[in-house]
């Protein structure tokens, strides 16, 4: 085996690390997905017995982090990567985290469905809270998504997508206060559903910050705290000047 | 001059930038600090013109944090840091992002103050906030010193603190649940103090991720999601047995 070979057969060992990292990555974003699908299910539907297993599962996203976070750590140790696989280990990083806060919102979710399970809400409110939990499951999906396919259109359609989450938050919001002022022996239980739809709504930043993550790795773009009309508008002027 | 110089001189210059890097963080955490220390008084004395100044310095906050995170990937990429260094610029990666959120959250208790200025408020669960505020002021500051330490000890009575923190909360949470019920034109209110003794309760769960970060700086070693008695249980045998 010449010199040439091995640096082919090291090469290729380095892109299966790295595609091992961005599978595990989607592995920990499905099990996420599944926590939080759970969760909202739990919390629509009061039932203990499912927010009792996102309680009892969440270890297993904490495992995952320190998993990834340790072979992110190894790949910067042993490869030096530069440029492109060097941002794909830093947005790795990142998102790994938000992903595992992610799954804690989702316990907290779970645990306040638990604290309410078997108790009746007032219904509107109960399908605002469904619906706003389906609003950012389908984010979390589409977030991965576009992670898994490197997608930028897909990750700009999350970033605003969660001003819809806010919107249905601020909305939930002022009803359970009127309901909460209408009867305040409620007030413990629409406490507890404004935590969830609270969890629910920064689960919603978070996804925005993964997508966030997405354009700086594929762009090389830093921008956060940017205005992300600022951003399109910038990707239009280089896709027209091509 | 020959190579030994050279490499040398290399060698001097990666460890200012090493050294850059470690005081820019403090000069972040001090910011932050002083955001921290001005929401909460803005909230205590309910007073719009200080919560006025957070909202509008945030943008500072931001800055730093982009300006630190393309840093340490410079530094990742030319310098292709090792063992101690390589841990370095992860848990500084890490920090600032929780520096960053620390700074939001502290943005939104001055957002509350502001939307609460002028009102009068239960003046025991106003001291209790006062308080809180207290004991999350004094985990961030012990925590940058730890950090500016690389302080073990500290760093893990940060972590024990923030126990207190949640026993405030709980306590505090209570008192205006009945304060609320008691009178429920009171409501949006007593939401809003809500909100803002959340923040802190996040805040001092930050300072408690950061603490994790240095104990995995100086000891090599993650542990978060693990029992910090079994840590210390650890460190202790590691010193009686030198």
């Amino acid at each position: 085996m010449d010199r040439n070979d091995l640096s082919q057969h090291i090469s290729t060992q380095y892109n299966e690390e790295l595609e091992d990292i961005r599978s595990k990555v989607m592995a920990m974003g499905g099990l996420v997905e599944e926590q939080l699908e759970s969760a909202v299910q739990a919390l629509v539907e009061m039932d203990a017995d499912t927010a009792q297993r996102v309680v009892e599962s969440d270890y297993k996203v904490n495992a995952m982090e320190v998993e990834l976070d340790e072979e992110c750590t190894m790949i910067l140790a042993r490869r030096q990567p530069a440029a492109g696989d060097l941002r794909l280990i830093i947005a790795v990083i990142k998102t790994i985290t938000d992903l595992e806060r992610i799954g804690d919102e989702a316990e907290r979710v779970a645990r306040m469905a638990e604290s309410m399970a078997g108790r009746a809400f007032d219904k509107g409110i109960m399908a605002e809270m469904e619906h706003m939990g389906e609003l950012v499951q389908d984010m979390l999906h589409r977030v991965l998504d576009a992670f898994a396919r490197l997608d930028v259109q897909e990750a700009i359609a999350v970033v605003k997508k969660d001003e819809k989450v806010d919107i249905k938050y601020d909305s939930m919001l002022r009803q359970t206060i009127t309901y909460m002022a209408e009867d305040p022996r409620m007030i413990p239980l629409a406490l507890n559903m404004l935590w969830a739809a609270r969890s629910l709504e920064r689960i919603g930043d978070r996804c925005q910050n993964i997508a966030e993550y997405i354009l700086y790795l594929v762009k090389g773009k830093d921008v956060r705290h940017t205005h992300l009309d600022q951003v399109l508008k910038e990707m239009e002027e280089e896709r027209g000047s091509r």
